[in-house]
Protein backbone atom coordinates (compact mmCIF):
# COMPACT_ATOMS: atom_id res chain seq x y z
CA UNK A 1 0.00 0.00 0.00
CA UNK A 2 0.97 3.56 -0.68
CA UNK A 3 -0.41 6.41 1.23
CA UNK A 4 -0.37 9.81 0.79
CA UNK A 5 -1.53 12.15 3.60
CA UNK A 6 -1.98 16.02 2.51
CA UNK A 7 -0.12 15.33 -0.24
CA UNK A 8 3.16 13.50 1.83
CA UNK A 9 4.18 10.47 1.96
CA UNK A 10 3.72 10.00 5.67
CA UNK A 11 1.22 7.59 7.59
CA UNK A 12 0.26 8.95 10.74
CA UNK A 13 -1.98 11.53 11.74
CA UNK A 14 -2.38 13.84 14.38
CA UNK A 15 -4.49 12.22 17.52
CA UNK A 16 -6.66 15.02 17.57
CA UNK A 17 -8.10 15.05 13.85
CA UNK A 18 -11.89 15.15 13.88
CA UNK A 19 -11.85 11.95 11.76
CA UNK A 20 -10.61 9.63 14.85
CA UNK A 21 -12.60 11.47 17.46
CA UNK A 22 -15.87 11.81 16.15
CA UNK A 23 -16.08 10.19 12.45
CA UNK A 24 -15.90 13.52 11.56
CA UNK A 25 -15.22 13.07 7.83
CA UNK A 26 -15.74 10.81 5.11
CA UNK A 27 -14.56 8.14 2.12
CA UNK A 28 -14.70 6.95 -1.16
CA UNK A 29 -13.33 3.68 -2.18
CA UNK A 30 -12.86 3.65 -6.13
CA UNK A 31 -11.78 0.69 -8.32
CA UNK A 32 -8.39 1.19 -10.76
CA UNK A 33 -8.58 -0.70 -14.21
CA UNK A 34 -5.89 0.14 -16.83
CA UNK A 35 -4.49 2.97 -14.62
CA UNK A 36 -7.75 5.10 -14.10
CA UNK A 37 -10.16 5.44 -11.56
CA UNK A 38 -13.54 3.82 -13.02
CA UNK A 39 -16.43 5.95 -12.51
CA UNK A 40 -14.52 8.59 -10.92
CA UNK A 41 -17.17 11.53 -11.99
CA UNK A 42 -19.60 9.83 -9.89
CA UNK A 43 -17.28 9.50 -7.13
CA UNK A 44 -16.01 12.65 -6.95
CA UNK A 45 -19.89 13.89 -7.20
CA UNK A 46 -20.55 11.85 -4.26
CA UNK A 47 -17.71 12.94 -2.44
CA UNK A 48 -18.14 16.78 -3.02
CA UNK A 49 -22.14 16.47 -2.15
CA UNK A 50 -20.96 14.88 1.10
CA UNK A 51 -18.89 17.61 1.73
CA UNK A 52 -21.29 19.96 1.26
CA UNK A 53 -23.79 18.15 3.82
CA UNK A 54 -21.59 17.79 6.43
CA UNK A 55 -19.83 21.37 5.82
CA UNK A 56 -16.55 20.05 5.21
CA UNK A 57 -14.66 22.25 2.61
CA UNK A 58 -13.81 19.71 -0.16
CA UNK A 59 -10.21 20.16 -1.80
CA UNK A 60 -10.78 21.53 -5.36
CA UNK A 61 -11.81 19.51 -8.26
CA UNK A 62 -8.80 19.87 -9.80
CA UNK A 63 -6.81 18.66 -7.42
CA UNK A 64 -8.28 15.97 -6.48
CA UNK A 65 -8.62 14.31 -10.00
CA UNK A 66 -4.66 14.98 -10.31
CA UNK A 67 -4.03 13.37 -7.35
CA UNK A 68 -6.33 10.88 -8.12
CA UNK A 69 -5.16 9.80 -11.42
CA UNK A 70 -1.29 10.17 -10.08
CA UNK A 71 -2.36 6.93 -7.84
CA UNK A 72 -3.86 5.31 -10.14
CA UNK A 73 -1.14 5.71 -13.16
CA UNK A 74 0.91 3.49 -10.51
CA UNK A 75 -0.97 0.11 -11.50
CA UNK A 76 -3.00 -1.66 -13.66
CA UNK A 77 -5.38 -2.71 -11.40
CA UNK A 78 -6.25 -1.70 -7.81
CA UNK A 79 -8.01 -0.04 -4.66
CA UNK A 80 -7.94 3.48 -4.18
CA UNK A 81 -9.11 4.90 -0.69
CA UNK A 82 -9.69 8.60 -0.62
CA UNK A 83 -10.57 9.74 3.49
CA UNK A 84 -11.20 13.57 3.88
CA UNK A 85 -11.43 14.39 7.56
CA UNK A 86 -12.42 17.84 8.86
CA UNK A 87 -9.08 18.19 10.60
CA UNK A 88 -7.75 18.40 13.84
CA UNK A 89 -9.68 20.75 15.95
CA UNK A 90 -9.97 22.25 19.05
CA UNK A 91 -12.22 20.06 21.66
CA UNK A 92 -15.92 20.10 21.11
CA UNK A 93 -18.49 18.61 19.14
CA UNK A 94 -19.16 22.42 17.68
CA UNK A 95 -16.19 22.56 14.45
CA UNK A 96 -14.70 26.50 15.18
CA UNK A 97 -15.08 26.66 11.15
CA UNK A 98 -11.01 27.47 10.82
CA UNK A 99 -9.91 23.44 10.68
CA UNK A 100 -7.93 22.35 7.46
CA UNK A 101 -9.08 19.39 5.84
CA UNK A 102 -6.85 15.69 6.43
CA UNK A 103 -7.03 14.37 3.01
CA UNK A 104 -5.65 10.67 2.94
CA UNK A 105 -4.97 8.97 -0.37
CA UNK A 106 -3.57 5.49 -0.22
CA UNK A 107 -3.59 2.88 -3.36
CA UNK A 108 -3.40 -0.64 -2.93
CA UNK A 109 -3.92 -4.49 -4.78
CA UNK A 110 -7.21 -5.42 -5.59
CA UNK A 111 -8.50 -8.44 -2.95
CA UNK A 112 -9.47 -11.25 -4.62
CA UNK A 113 -12.70 -11.26 -3.60
CA UNK A 114 -12.96 -8.12 -4.65
CA UNK A 115 -11.38 -8.75 -8.37
CA UNK A 116 -14.14 -10.76 -9.21
CA UNK A 117 -16.18 -10.18 -12.14
CA UNK A 118 -17.62 -13.32 -12.93
CA UNK A 119 -20.49 -15.19 -13.42
CA UNK A 120 -20.34 -16.90 -9.66
CA UNK A 121 -23.72 -16.38 -7.74
CA UNK A 122 -22.88 -15.42 -4.17
CA UNK A 123 -24.83 -16.97 -1.23
CA UNK A 124 -25.79 -13.57 1.45
CA UNK A 125 -27.70 -13.88 4.77
CA UNK A 126 -30.12 -11.30 6.39
CA UNK A 127 -28.49 -9.40 9.37
CA UNK A 128 -29.85 -8.75 12.48
CA UNK A 129 -28.59 -5.15 13.21
CA UNK A 130 -31.29 -2.92 12.26
CA UNK A 131 -29.73 0.53 10.38
CA UNK A 132 -30.55 3.80 12.32
CA UNK A 133 -32.58 5.87 10.58
CA UNK A 134 -30.95 9.54 10.02
CA UNK A 135 -32.13 12.17 7.19
CA UNK A 136 -29.25 14.31 7.98
CA UNK A 137 -26.53 11.16 7.07
CA UNK A 138 -28.76 9.08 4.54
CA UNK A 139 -26.93 8.25 1.54
CA UNK A 140 -22.83 9.49 2.60
CA UNK A 141 -20.35 7.63 3.13
CA UNK A 142 -19.06 8.99 6.29
CA UNK A 143 -16.57 7.24 8.59
CA UNK A 144 -19.24 6.83 11.14
CA UNK A 145 -19.60 2.95 9.94
CA UNK A 146 -19.60 0.93 13.40
CA UNK A 147 -23.21 -0.50 11.82
CA UNK A 148 -21.67 -2.08 8.79
CA UNK A 149 -18.64 -3.31 11.05
CA UNK A 150 -21.25 -4.85 13.58
CA UNK A 151 -23.59 -6.25 11.22
CA UNK A 152 -20.51 -7.49 9.05
CA UNK A 153 -19.33 -9.34 12.62
CA UNK A 154 -22.54 -11.37 12.55
CA UNK A 155 -20.95 -14.39 10.77
CA UNK A 156 -17.82 -15.60 9.84
CA UNK A 157 -18.61 -18.50 7.63
CA UNK A 158 -16.75 -17.57 4.39
CA UNK A 159 -19.09 -19.45 1.90
CA UNK A 160 -21.32 -16.31 2.84
CA UNK A 161 -20.64 -13.08 0.93
CA UNK A 162 -22.56 -10.27 1.83
CA UNK A 163 -25.25 -9.84 4.96
CA UNK A 164 -28.37 -7.29 4.16
CA UNK A 165 -29.62 -4.98 6.34
CA UNK A 166 -32.46 -3.86 7.29
CA UNK A 167 -34.14 -0.55 8.88
CA UNK A 168 -36.05 -0.40 12.21
CA UNK A 169 -39.11 -0.44 10.34
CA UNK A 170 -38.26 -3.55 8.59
CA UNK A 171 -37.19 -2.48 5.01
CA UNK A 172 -34.52 -3.86 3.34
CA UNK A 173 -32.00 -1.04 2.54
CA UNK A 174 -28.45 -2.77 1.72
CA UNK A 175 -25.45 -4.82 2.51
CA UNK A 176 -22.75 -4.17 4.59
CA UNK A 177 -20.65 -2.69 1.57
CA UNK A 178 -23.18 -2.88 -1.30
CA UNK A 179 -26.54 -2.24 -2.87
CA UNK A 180 -29.23 -4.17 -3.70
CA UNK A 181 -31.24 -4.71 -6.21
CA UNK A 182 -33.96 -6.77 -7.11
CA UNK A 183 -35.80 -7.79 -10.90
CA UNK A 184 -39.31 -8.82 -11.29
CA UNK A 185 -40.13 -9.02 -15.08
CA UNK A 186 -39.31 -5.77 -16.82
CA UNK A 187 -39.12 -3.85 -13.13
CA UNK A 188 -35.50 -3.23 -11.74
CA UNK A 189 -35.89 -2.48 -8.08
CA UNK A 190 -33.47 -0.98 -5.42
CA UNK A 191 -34.24 0.59 -1.98
CA UNK A 192 -34.62 4.34 -1.42
CA UNK A 193 -31.68 5.56 0.46
CA UNK A 194 -33.48 8.49 1.85
CA UNK A 195 -33.48 7.57 5.34
CA UNK A 196 -30.35 5.25 5.62
CA UNK A 197 -27.45 3.33 3.68
CA UNK A 198 -24.50 4.57 1.63
CA UNK A 199 -26.07 5.54 -2.45
CA UNK A 200 -23.12 3.47 -3.73
CA UNK A 201 -21.81 4.74 -7.16
CA UNK A 202 -22.29 1.55 -8.98
CA UNK A 203 -26.02 1.73 -8.02
CA UNK A 204 -25.87 4.74 -9.66
CA UNK A 205 -24.12 3.50 -12.81
CA UNK A 206 -26.92 0.54 -12.81
CA UNK A 207 -29.86 2.78 -12.45
CA UNK A 208 -28.36 4.58 -15.84
CA UNK A 209 -28.27 1.53 -17.59
CA UNK A 210 -31.20 0.07 -17.07
CA UNK A 211 -33.10 1.52 -19.58
CA UNK A 212 -30.72 0.40 -22.13
CA UNK A 213 -31.46 -3.59 -20.76
CA UNK A 214 -34.91 -2.65 -21.19
CA UNK A 215 -35.83 -2.17 -17.61
CA UNK A 216 -38.08 0.18 -15.73
CA UNK A 217 -35.83 1.34 -12.90
CA UNK A 218 -37.67 1.91 -9.72
CA UNK A 219 -36.71 3.27 -6.25
CA UNK A 220 -38.66 2.26 -3.42
CA UNK A 221 -38.78 0.56 0.13
CA UNK A 222 -38.50 -2.95 -0.44
CA UNK A 223 -39.99 -5.90 2.03
CA UNK A 224 -39.30 -9.09 2.98
CA UNK A 225 -41.73 -9.95 0.12
CA UNK A 226 -40.69 -8.08 -2.17
CA UNK A 227 -37.50 -10.07 -2.24
CA UNK A 228 -39.45 -13.32 -1.93
CA UNK A 229 -41.22 -12.22 -5.08
CA UNK A 230 -37.78 -11.55 -6.96
CA UNK A 231 -36.96 -13.24 -9.86
CA UNK A 232 -32.88 -12.48 -10.07
CA UNK A 233 -31.31 -10.17 -6.90
CA UNK A 234 -27.72 -8.96 -7.06
CA UNK A 235 -25.89 -6.35 -5.16
CA UNK A 236 -23.32 -3.89 -6.65
CA UNK A 237 -20.31 -2.15 -5.27
CA UNK A 238 -17.62 -0.01 -6.77
CA UNK A 239 -15.30 -2.51 -6.91
CA UNK A 240 -17.00 -6.25 -7.66
CA UNK A 241 -19.71 -4.36 -9.80
CA UNK A 242 -22.79 -6.19 -10.05
CA UNK A 243 -23.05 -9.59 -8.12
CA UNK A 244 -25.73 -12.09 -8.76
CA UNK A 245 -27.32 -13.38 -5.83
CA UNK A 246 -27.78 -17.45 -5.92
CA UNK A 247 -28.92 -18.14 -2.31
CA UNK A 248 -30.69 -15.42 0.40
CA UNK A 249 -30.36 -17.25 4.16
CA UNK A 250 -33.10 -15.82 6.59
CA UNK A 251 -33.60 -17.76 9.36
CA UNK A 252 -34.13 -21.52 8.02
CA UNK A 253 -35.73 -19.45 4.99
CA UNK A 254 -33.40 -20.53 1.43
CA UNK A 255 -34.57 -17.60 -0.98
CA UNK A 256 -33.09 -18.89 -4.38
CA UNK A 257 -33.49 -15.91 -7.09
CA UNK A 258 -34.06 -18.66 -10.27
CA UNK A 259 -32.32 -15.82 -13.25
CA UNK A 260 -28.79 -14.20 -13.54
CA UNK A 261 -29.62 -12.47 -16.79
CA UNK A 262 -29.54 -9.11 -15.71
CA UNK A 263 -25.97 -8.59 -13.52
CA UNK A 264 -24.79 -10.66 -16.66
CA UNK A 265 -25.38 -8.00 -18.87
CA UNK A 266 -24.79 -5.64 -16.36
CA UNK A 267 -21.17 -6.92 -16.39
CA UNK A 268 -20.26 -7.09 -19.93
CA UNK A 269 -20.97 -3.17 -20.22
CA UNK A 270 -19.00 -2.38 -16.78
CA UNK A 271 -15.85 -4.10 -18.95
CA UNK A 272 -16.66 -1.94 -21.27
CA UNK A 273 -16.19 1.01 -19.86
CA UNK B 1 -2.36 18.68 27.16
CA UNK B 2 -0.38 15.42 27.78
CA UNK B 3 -1.26 12.93 25.43
CA UNK B 4 0.40 8.87 25.76
CA UNK B 5 -0.64 6.56 23.07
CA UNK B 6 -0.57 2.65 24.30
CA UNK B 7 1.62 4.31 27.03
CA UNK B 8 4.13 6.28 24.80
CA UNK B 9 4.58 9.39 24.67
CA UNK B 10 3.55 10.13 21.12
CA UNK B 11 0.50 11.71 19.27
CA UNK B 12 0.22 10.18 16.12
CA UNK B 13 -2.26 6.79 15.29
CA UNK B 14 -1.38 4.67 12.06
CA UNK B 15 -3.89 5.92 9.29
CA UNK B 16 -5.03 2.50 8.92
CA UNK B 17 -6.42 2.30 12.87
CA UNK B 18 -10.07 1.46 12.72
CA UNK B 19 -10.78 4.39 15.13
CA UNK B 20 -10.27 6.63 12.16
CA UNK B 21 -11.17 4.27 9.24
CA UNK B 22 -14.63 3.44 11.13
CA UNK B 23 -14.89 5.22 14.21
CA UNK B 24 -14.40 1.50 15.71
CA UNK B 25 -13.93 2.19 19.22
CA UNK B 26 -15.37 4.05 22.19
CA UNK B 27 -14.17 7.08 24.71
CA UNK B 28 -14.92 8.42 27.80
CA UNK B 29 -14.41 12.34 29.12
CA UNK B 30 -13.39 12.40 32.80
CA UNK B 31 -13.32 15.46 35.20
CA UNK B 32 -10.09 15.39 37.17
CA UNK B 33 -10.69 16.63 40.77
CA UNK B 34 -7.96 17.52 43.45
CA UNK B 35 -5.74 14.86 41.29
CA UNK B 36 -8.07 12.10 40.83
CA UNK B 37 -10.82 10.91 38.33
CA UNK B 38 -14.03 11.43 39.42
CA UNK B 39 -16.44 8.72 39.17
CA UNK B 40 -14.11 6.59 38.01
CA UNK B 41 -15.85 3.40 38.37
CA UNK B 42 -19.11 4.56 36.44
CA UNK B 43 -16.74 5.73 33.97
CA UNK B 44 -14.63 2.03 33.68
CA UNK B 45 -17.88 0.33 33.89
CA UNK B 46 -19.81 1.97 31.02
CA UNK B 47 -16.20 1.83 29.55
CA UNK B 48 -15.85 -1.90 29.79
CA UNK B 49 -19.72 -2.86 28.62
CA UNK B 50 -19.03 -0.93 25.65
CA UNK B 51 -15.84 -2.98 24.92
CA UNK B 52 -18.38 -6.22 25.71
CA UNK B 53 -20.92 -5.07 23.04
CA UNK B 54 -18.70 -3.83 20.23
CA UNK B 55 -16.61 -7.14 20.85
CA UNK B 56 -13.35 -5.13 21.64
CA UNK B 57 -10.61 -6.45 23.90
CA UNK B 58 -10.27 -3.95 27.04
CA UNK B 59 -6.99 -3.27 28.85
CA UNK B 60 -6.74 -4.83 31.86
CA UNK B 61 -8.33 -2.69 34.70
CA UNK B 62 -5.73 -2.40 36.93
CA UNK B 63 -3.44 -0.90 34.03
CA UNK B 64 -6.47 1.62 33.29
CA UNK B 65 -7.03 2.45 36.54
CA UNK B 66 -3.03 3.05 36.95
CA UNK B 67 -2.32 5.11 33.89
CA UNK B 68 -5.48 7.08 34.76
CA UNK B 69 -4.44 7.67 38.42
CA UNK B 70 -1.08 9.24 36.89
CA UNK B 71 -2.81 11.30 34.78
CA UNK B 72 -4.55 12.35 37.01
CA UNK B 73 -2.05 13.13 39.46
CA UNK B 74 -0.57 15.41 37.28
CA UNK B 75 -3.31 18.50 37.78
CA UNK B 76 -5.19 19.52 40.47
CA UNK B 77 -8.13 19.92 38.17
CA UNK B 78 -8.37 18.78 34.60
CA UNK B 79 -10.12 16.54 32.36
CA UNK B 80 -9.09 13.07 31.04
CA UNK B 81 -10.05 11.94 27.58
CA UNK B 82 -9.51 8.08 27.34
CA UNK B 83 -10.05 6.36 23.60
CA UNK B 84 -10.06 3.02 22.95
CA UNK B 85 -9.78 1.44 19.51
CA UNK B 86 -9.92 -1.48 17.54
CA UNK B 87 -6.63 -0.92 16.91
CA UNK B 88 -5.03 -1.27 13.11
CA UNK B 89 -6.65 -3.79 11.03
CA UNK B 90 -6.63 -5.14 7.49
CA UNK B 91 -9.11 -4.04 5.27
CA UNK B 92 -13.00 -4.60 5.20
CA UNK B 93 -15.29 -3.99 7.86
CA UNK B 94 -15.03 -7.38 9.55
CA UNK B 95 -12.58 -7.05 12.59
CA UNK B 96 -10.63 -10.36 11.81
CA UNK B 97 -9.99 -10.76 15.83
CA UNK B 98 -6.50 -10.17 15.75
CA UNK B 99 -6.24 -6.54 15.69
CA UNK B 100 -4.22 -5.20 18.92
CA UNK B 101 -6.15 -2.30 20.80
CA UNK B 102 -5.09 1.48 20.38
CA UNK B 103 -5.08 3.21 23.68
CA UNK B 104 -5.14 6.94 23.65
CA UNK B 105 -5.02 9.14 27.13
CA UNK B 106 -4.98 12.61 26.96
CA UNK B 107 -5.35 14.92 29.94
CA UNK B 108 -6.17 18.95 29.49
CA UNK B 109 -6.83 21.90 31.51
CA UNK B 110 -11.03 22.00 32.11
CA UNK B 111 -12.49 24.63 29.18
CA UNK B 112 -13.94 27.74 31.14
CA UNK B 113 -17.74 26.19 30.83
CA UNK B 114 -16.99 23.02 31.76
CA UNK B 115 -15.41 24.34 34.99
CA UNK B 116 -18.84 25.85 36.07
CA UNK B 117 -20.66 24.24 39.12
CA UNK B 118 -22.79 27.30 39.76
CA UNK B 119 -25.92 27.79 40.01
CA UNK B 120 -26.75 30.70 36.74
CA UNK B 121 -29.33 28.49 34.82
CA UNK B 122 -28.93 27.69 31.12
CA UNK B 123 -30.83 28.25 28.12
CA UNK B 124 -30.99 25.25 25.50
CA UNK B 125 -32.64 25.12 22.43
CA UNK B 126 -34.45 21.98 20.26
CA UNK B 127 -32.39 20.39 17.83
CA UNK B 128 -33.79 19.49 14.23
CA UNK B 129 -31.66 16.73 13.66
CA UNK B 130 -33.01 13.23 14.95
CA UNK B 131 -31.33 10.93 16.26
CA UNK B 132 -30.93 7.09 14.30
CA UNK B 133 -32.46 4.77 16.57
CA UNK B 134 -30.08 1.65 17.05
CA UNK B 135 -30.12 -0.51 19.66
CA UNK B 136 -26.53 -1.85 19.55
CA UNK B 137 -24.79 1.01 19.63
CA UNK B 138 -27.56 2.48 22.21
CA UNK B 139 -25.75 4.13 25.50
CA UNK B 140 -22.42 3.39 24.25
CA UNK B 141 -20.38 6.40 24.23
CA UNK B 142 -18.13 5.54 20.69
CA UNK B 143 -16.29 7.56 18.25
CA UNK B 144 -18.88 7.06 15.82
CA UNK B 145 -20.34 10.85 16.96
CA UNK B 146 -21.43 13.07 13.37
CA UNK B 147 -24.88 13.22 14.76
CA UNK B 148 -23.62 14.83 17.72
CA UNK B 149 -21.26 17.43 15.21
CA UNK B 150 -24.21 17.95 13.44
CA UNK B 151 -26.39 18.67 15.67
CA UNK B 152 -23.85 21.04 17.28
CA UNK B 153 -23.40 22.98 14.63
CA UNK B 154 -26.85 23.92 14.29
CA UNK B 155 -26.39 26.93 16.29
CA UNK B 156 -23.57 29.68 17.05
CA UNK B 157 -25.04 31.90 19.51
CA UNK B 158 -22.82 31.75 22.39
CA UNK B 159 -25.63 32.38 24.95
CA UNK B 160 -27.65 28.82 23.88
CA UNK B 161 -25.68 26.23 26.01
CA UNK B 162 -26.69 23.24 24.48
CA UNK B 163 -29.28 21.65 22.28
CA UNK B 164 -31.95 18.93 22.48
CA UNK B 165 -32.42 15.54 20.71
CA UNK B 166 -35.16 13.88 19.78
CA UNK B 167 -35.22 10.57 18.17
CA UNK B 168 -37.18 9.96 14.71
CA UNK B 169 -40.35 9.54 16.62
CA UNK B 170 -40.05 12.41 18.02
CA UNK B 171 -39.34 11.54 22.16
CA UNK B 172 -36.53 13.63 23.74
CA UNK B 173 -33.62 11.89 24.28
CA UNK B 174 -30.49 14.05 25.33
CA UNK B 175 -28.69 17.24 24.94
CA UNK B 176 -25.36 16.99 22.19
CA UNK B 177 -23.03 16.53 25.31
CA UNK B 178 -25.21 15.69 28.09
CA UNK B 179 -28.31 13.89 29.37
CA UNK B 180 -31.43 15.58 30.80
CA UNK B 181 -33.74 15.15 34.15
CA UNK B 182 -37.17 16.93 34.00
CA UNK B 183 -38.93 17.12 37.71
CA UNK B 184 -42.44 17.29 38.02
CA UNK B 185 -43.59 17.08 41.79
CA UNK B 186 -41.19 14.31 43.23
CA UNK B 187 -40.80 12.35 40.07
CA UNK B 188 -37.27 12.84 38.42
CA UNK B 189 -37.61 11.72 35.27
CA UNK B 190 -34.95 11.22 32.42
CA UNK B 191 -35.39 9.44 28.75
CA UNK B 192 -34.79 5.99 28.06
CA UNK B 193 -31.37 5.41 26.46
CA UNK B 194 -32.55 1.45 25.16
CA UNK B 195 -32.62 3.34 21.37
CA UNK B 196 -30.11 5.91 20.76
CA UNK B 197 -28.53 8.73 23.14
CA UNK B 198 -25.20 8.47 25.59
CA UNK B 199 -25.92 7.16 29.01
CA UNK B 200 -23.87 9.35 30.84
CA UNK B 201 -21.96 8.72 34.19
CA UNK B 202 -23.16 11.73 35.60
CA UNK B 203 -27.14 11.05 34.95
CA UNK B 204 -26.34 7.23 36.56
CA UNK B 205 -24.79 8.90 39.65
CA UNK B 206 -27.83 11.55 39.95
CA UNK B 207 -30.22 8.43 39.60
CA UNK B 208 -28.30 6.53 42.44
CA UNK B 209 -29.06 10.26 44.59
CA UNK B 210 -32.68 10.43 43.78
CA UNK B 211 -34.27 8.54 46.85
CA UNK B 212 -31.68 10.78 48.68
CA UNK B 213 -33.67 14.23 47.96
CA UNK B 214 -37.08 12.11 48.52
CA UNK B 215 -37.36 12.04 45.08
CA UNK B 216 -38.94 8.69 42.63
CA UNK B 217 -36.47 8.34 39.40
CA UNK B 218 -38.62 7.46 36.45
CA UNK B 219 -36.86 5.93 32.98
CA UNK B 220 -39.67 6.94 30.53
CA UNK B 221 -39.75 8.05 27.27
CA UNK B 222 -40.17 11.76 27.40
CA UNK B 223 -42.24 13.75 25.08
CA UNK B 224 -42.41 17.38 24.50
CA UNK B 225 -45.39 17.76 26.52
CA UNK B 226 -43.03 16.30 29.32
CA UNK B 227 -40.90 19.13 28.78
CA UNK B 228 -44.15 21.26 28.73
CA UNK B 229 -45.10 20.18 32.20
CA UNK B 230 -41.93 20.37 33.73
CA UNK B 231 -41.10 22.28 36.86
CA UNK B 232 -37.90 21.94 36.62
CA UNK B 233 -35.22 20.64 34.10
CA UNK B 234 -31.75 19.83 33.96
CA UNK B 235 -28.71 18.70 32.10
CA UNK B 236 -25.56 16.09 33.22
CA UNK B 237 -22.27 15.85 32.22
CA UNK B 238 -19.16 13.95 33.52
CA UNK B 239 -17.31 17.62 34.01
CA UNK B 240 -19.94 19.80 33.98
CA UNK B 241 -22.34 18.36 36.74
CA UNK B 242 -25.83 19.14 37.01
CA UNK B 243 -26.58 22.59 35.26
CA UNK B 244 -30.42 23.54 35.51
CA UNK B 245 -32.01 24.99 32.54
CA UNK B 246 -33.61 28.53 32.42
CA UNK B 247 -35.09 28.45 28.81
CA UNK B 248 -35.85 26.28 26.43
CA UNK B 249 -36.24 27.36 22.74
CA UNK B 250 -38.19 25.78 20.40
CA UNK B 251 -38.98 27.65 17.24
CA UNK B 252 -41.03 30.74 18.32
CA UNK B 253 -41.91 28.81 21.86
CA UNK B 254 -39.57 30.04 24.88
CA UNK B 255 -40.06 27.29 28.20
CA UNK B 256 -39.26 28.79 31.19
CA UNK B 257 -39.28 25.98 34.14
CA UNK B 258 -39.90 27.88 37.48
CA UNK B 259 -37.51 25.44 39.35
CA UNK B 260 -33.39 24.80 40.36
CA UNK B 261 -33.55 23.41 43.35
CA UNK B 262 -32.99 19.79 42.59
CA UNK B 263 -30.06 20.57 40.41
CA UNK B 264 -28.52 22.84 42.92
CA UNK B 265 -29.26 20.16 45.87
CA UNK B 266 -27.18 17.61 43.43
CA UNK B 267 -24.02 19.76 43.06
CA UNK B 268 -23.67 20.43 46.63
CA UNK B 269 -24.03 16.43 47.03
CA UNK B 270 -21.34 16.16 43.84
CA UNK B 271 -18.93 18.92 45.77
CA UNK B 272 -18.70 16.51 48.41
CA UNK B 273 -17.29 13.17 46.28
Amino acid sequence: MIVWINGRRVSTIDHRDRGLQYGDGLFETMCVRRGAVRLIDYHLDRFQQGCRRLQIEAPPERQLRDELGQAAALRVSGVIKLILTRGVGARGYRPSGRERTTRILSIAALLRAQGRSNDQAVIVRMCRMKLGINESLAGLKTLNRLESVLARSEWRDKRIMEGLLRDADGNIVCGTMSNLFLRRGNVLMTPLLDRCGVAGVMRRWVLTQAPRLGLKAALRRVSLQDLQGAEEVFLTNALSGPISVGEIRHGNQRLRPALMATAAALRERLDQL
